[in-house]
């Protein structure tokens, strides 16, 4: 049987040659629009064979298809069947529900291997003439042989002697090591929750902790965000004074509180049997998430408090969780490479890839590792907001009226917006296929200035702003002079980071196999764009792999197996981290790297 | 080198043959009246030989001593010069300051081994070149083989980065086991907290945790008194809501926080560097102290939440100690036989005793133990707040004012108060000693019934009660026929518990080779007094030996070394649990013991 990819939601699975793509799209849970429901007569279900051969290109499909886009192997959906293997890629426009959250990633691969034991026992009621303390009652019942050796956490033991007597002294224990964090009622469920928390944005998944499932997630916006957009700025915030650093901390705690607890009142699961957590962040996050000190982070040498991966008592930090239940934040690797990149390797696979590959994981801030045939190391470029939308005059968030893509043709300008909704701003790929579509029509030239064009016009201030949406009555949504710059500055840092690791590698970029795109953000970006104002190599685009949100693939990962979650002590330690401030001849490379054209 | 023994403030050491027994005592800390500076003037010095050679008696003696006195052994200890090894009893008028508190106790004999390790480390300060993380780093400096293993404390970790900083990069570590626990200045001394903690009573010790030596110590109130005099009481409230519950918990934490820190302050020690905690109670009190469900403890068949010893994190009881600093509860034996008894049982040594040792420890609620010859029982005797004053007209606690001795000759009595001041109320030894003086003058009958007696009157509710001291203007201080039966009722439970430990051995009291008195109010109390009124068995003076706070004095040899803690789990579990309601032929058994005179 073949084996269809579809990318970049990441779903995989076995599809019969009779089969269209569309079809299989369908039964995989990949939401392709089907307006004629398949009868190859809307035209809508654009999709790209990025490899893989299928059947051969019909007439039909000729009429819906540019020239340029059958010279890079779009075909409808509808009419493609398979001949073999194959990856397909999912333009957004043509998924029906656009895929905005930041918490879909590759599907788990690993068999669960959790970090505690579930035992059912029960239990002897006590006799006046044999009356068992209920400790000693249930570690006789658990029949382990070291069973003297076990030893209780405090509140699970608490919550013990009234849920014996009212559960007719049987019930189902989790034991983690040697201690017994969780002592609940036969038929509870264990789940566990990985989290993902952004500078911006936070991903919180419920996972069955038996099957290794994901029964639900979700997106949510980083509350810190009312402390400063960056971590500097919270870093700043932070250290400044006590309460600031205990309001930081809290804010994200009562922020997964709440997700924790409404993922589970909507998927019928005991808040009291959530008995693991695997937690990522950036260093910074991370230790604010700890309310480990911060100031030492944000002056040279820039060292973390810790780097190691730490197990903590959820209710050390105020978590809501099961009785005894522990969190374990995955290792740092330095002061601005923390635990979500660690996940991110983990959760690309990225240590065990065999010939150069480039992982890429856009966000506010941008962590970037290269594995070039086993030697791995990383740097981290300080990207900023733009790609979220922030300090863009009419940039916004991935949010419903979001012009997310668009094409200029001559004076023609078409966009898409997020929802199919009147037009109200542009978030981060829209800006880049924006620049793109500047450059790639001669409205900007490669410094990145705006050039005289039907669409571009001087405001009273004098900066040049190219007209993406008229709206009489209404502000005119715009791309000015200011608003390339900031993405400029954000690209360029991306790309000489790229550049960096290659160099410190001592290879050329055109030596990378392969690039993983990774986040949110990295998951909607049309990678011919960031090739055509040089934020990526001109690589073929078979080379690039825009695989969602991977750092909470990898805290998942590591959540439901001790073996994953082992991985990432070995891979902290393993990845070099060059600190891109420190490069020889920054300023030049810098320079170079901020050129607004395929470079 | 001869030794000699104080007791019952347990003090030992060597004394020369020519050293007067006064002068050993003083040069022991044992503070015994001395009015005429040690030149037999003053006769104030009256010391009992327990076992021993001392000096014949001289003239100048006689003229001091009684008949009976010197028949009982009586010496003046100014005059007395050992002859060999020698026990003295110091009884507590020849005492300058009454030893009113509950913190007195055996001193301790055994090599610290504390509970954790103490490293001294010198970090290497991180540079832009070597971007150390401050928990790698000080793992490097700890040099220990297994430093990899070994994991932080969070709140350890959150003190680590300024301090370090502020400390010049040098610091002091305490590791348990393989978590680093504390890391503080290189200057800290380490100490640890023992607390026994009575129904009615606490005694705090601080403890040099490297010398094992006792820094200072408190005996305050137990608050929970204001919830319920006795356990029972205070079950009832704590499972009646978790409120009370909470409150329960709050009120000790409260004042063990308070007590911690005043002895702290008081010897210069830092609180940041008090890294454990022995805590002693019954198993009530213990379970209200780490807020587990009490209410099965209340109902049949009574049993515990928790028998096995058990480590919590100070900061999970609301504990302000070392960041990451943990306390030990020693195990429980049955739900009326707590972590105190197994404390006493480890301060008297009586686990080790070869022959025939019995180990009674006086309380609001009176734990006894028979060791026969290996093999141990206990019982646990509801004895009641009488002993302490409570529910006796005029009864009051041990404080200045308070009669703590009387003799009663014809119609003449003297009477002794604490500190020497006019007389308020009678304390507990006080009030035995009442009743031993009208059992022996035949002021009262072996059922308890008050006779007719110059001193006696009937007041105006037809209740028969005896003066003790007339106060012209103010209520006299009397002890009523009720007053009588409430002491009876608290004698013949110990008496009971005492026949059905040696009924259950299959052994005659007489053969008790030693009878142990712990607990503060056991200090006190003329054993001649308990023996007249048939709450001890009437044996030899000498095989009674009254040791002080035995459980404070278990607590603190738990608290110094791990070995004597270690020993705990096995003698929880080799003492054997006799319910006394249980016995047979119960109620005549109790009528039996409950006689007013020596049986």
């Amino acid at each position: 049987m073949n084996i269809i990819e579809f990318e970049p939601v990441g779903r995989r699975g076995e599809c019969p040659e009779d089969e269209s793509l569309l079809d299989s799209a369908r039964r995989l849970d990949v939401d392709i629009v089907r307006l004629c429901n398949g009868v190859g007569v809307c035209g809508r279900c654009k999709v790209q064979i990025v490899t893989g051969d299928v059947s051969p290109l019909s007439a039909k499909e000729k009429e819906f298809l540019t020239e340029k886009e059958i010279g890079r192997n779009y075909r409808l959906a509808c009419l493609t069947r398979p001949l073999g293997n194959v990856k397909v890629h999912v333009p957004p426009e043509s998924l029906t529900a656009p895929q905005r959250t930041q918490v879909e990633g590759l599907k788990l691969d690993v068999a669960p291997e959790p970090s505690f034991q579930s035992l059912d026992v029960e239990l002897t009621p006590p006799t006046i003439e044999e009356q068992s303390a209920d400790e000693t009652n249930l570690l006789c019942a658990l029949n382990r042989v070291d069973a003297c050796a076990l030893s209780f956490d405090l509140e699970a033991l608490r919550r013990m002697p009234p849920l014996l007597r009212s559960e007719n002294w049987r019930a189902r224990a989790a034991i983690r090591g040697r201690e017994i964090i969780a002592v609940e009622s036969a038929s509870t469920r264990w789940c566990g929750m990985a989290v993902d928390i952004g500078t911006t944005k936070i991903a919180v998944y419920l996972v069955d902790m038996e099957s290794g499932k994901t029964l639900a997630s979700r997106g949510l916006m980083n509350p810190q965000i009312s402390h400063g957009e960056d971590v500097v700025s919270r870093i700043y915030a932070a250290s400044r004074s006590a309460e600031n650093a205990e309001k930081l901390q809290a804010l994200l705690v009562e922020s997964l509180n709440e997700t924790l607890a409404s993922l589970c009142a909507e998927t019928g699961v005991d808040l009291r049997g959530v008995v693991d957590a695997v937690i990522v962040g950036n260093t910074a996050i991370h230790h604010l998430f700890l309310k480990l000190p911060v100031g030492q982070l944000g002056l040279a040498p820039y060292v973390p408090a810790l780097r190691a991966a730490i197990d903590v008592k959820a209710r050390d930090l105020g978590l809501e969780m099961a009785a005894g239940a522990y969190v374990h934040l995955l290792p740092n690797i330095a002061g601005y490479v923390g635990a979500d990149h660690v996940a991110m390797i983990l959760g690309t696979r990225l240590a065990e890839a065999s010939g150069v590959t480039l992982a890429v994981d856009i966000g506010t801030n941008t962590e970037i590792c290269l594995n070039n045939r086993g030697e791995m190391a990383s740097v981290s470029c300080a990207s900023g907001p733009a790609f979220e939308g922030a300090h863009i005059r009419h940039g916004m968030r991935a949010a419903p009226g979001a012009i997310e893509h668009l094409r200029l043709s001559g004076d023609r300008l078409t966009v898409q917006t997020i929802g199919g909704e009147p037009p109200v701003g542009i978030c981060g790929s829209g800006l880049l296929d924006a620049a793109a579509q500047m450059r790639l029509n001669d409205v900007m030239d490669s410094s990145g200035k705006i050039l005289p064009h039907s669409r571009v016009r001087v405001r009273e201030d004098g900066m040049k702003e190219f007209v993406l949406v008229e709206r009489p009555g209404k502000e005119d949504i715009t791309i000015s002079q200011k608003d390339i710059r900031a993405l400029q500055l954000a690209k360029a840092a991306i790309r000489l980071g790229i550049r960096a690791l290659a160099e410190g590698a001592g290879i050329a970029e055109s030596e990378i196999d392969e690039v993983i795109i990774a986040g949110a953000f990295g998951t909607f970006i049309d990678v011919e764009s960031a090739i055509a104002i040089g934020m990526l190599p001109p690589l073929q685009r078979e080379r690039f792999r825009q695989v969602g949100n991977a750092a909470g693939t990898g805290a998942r990962l590591a959540l439901v197996s001790l073996g994953e979650r082992r991985k990432t002590a070995d891979m902290a330690s393993r990845v070099r981290y060059i600190e891109l401030a420190a490069i020889s001849e920054f300023n030049q490379k810098f320079a170079d790297a901020s050129a607004m054209t395929e470079i």
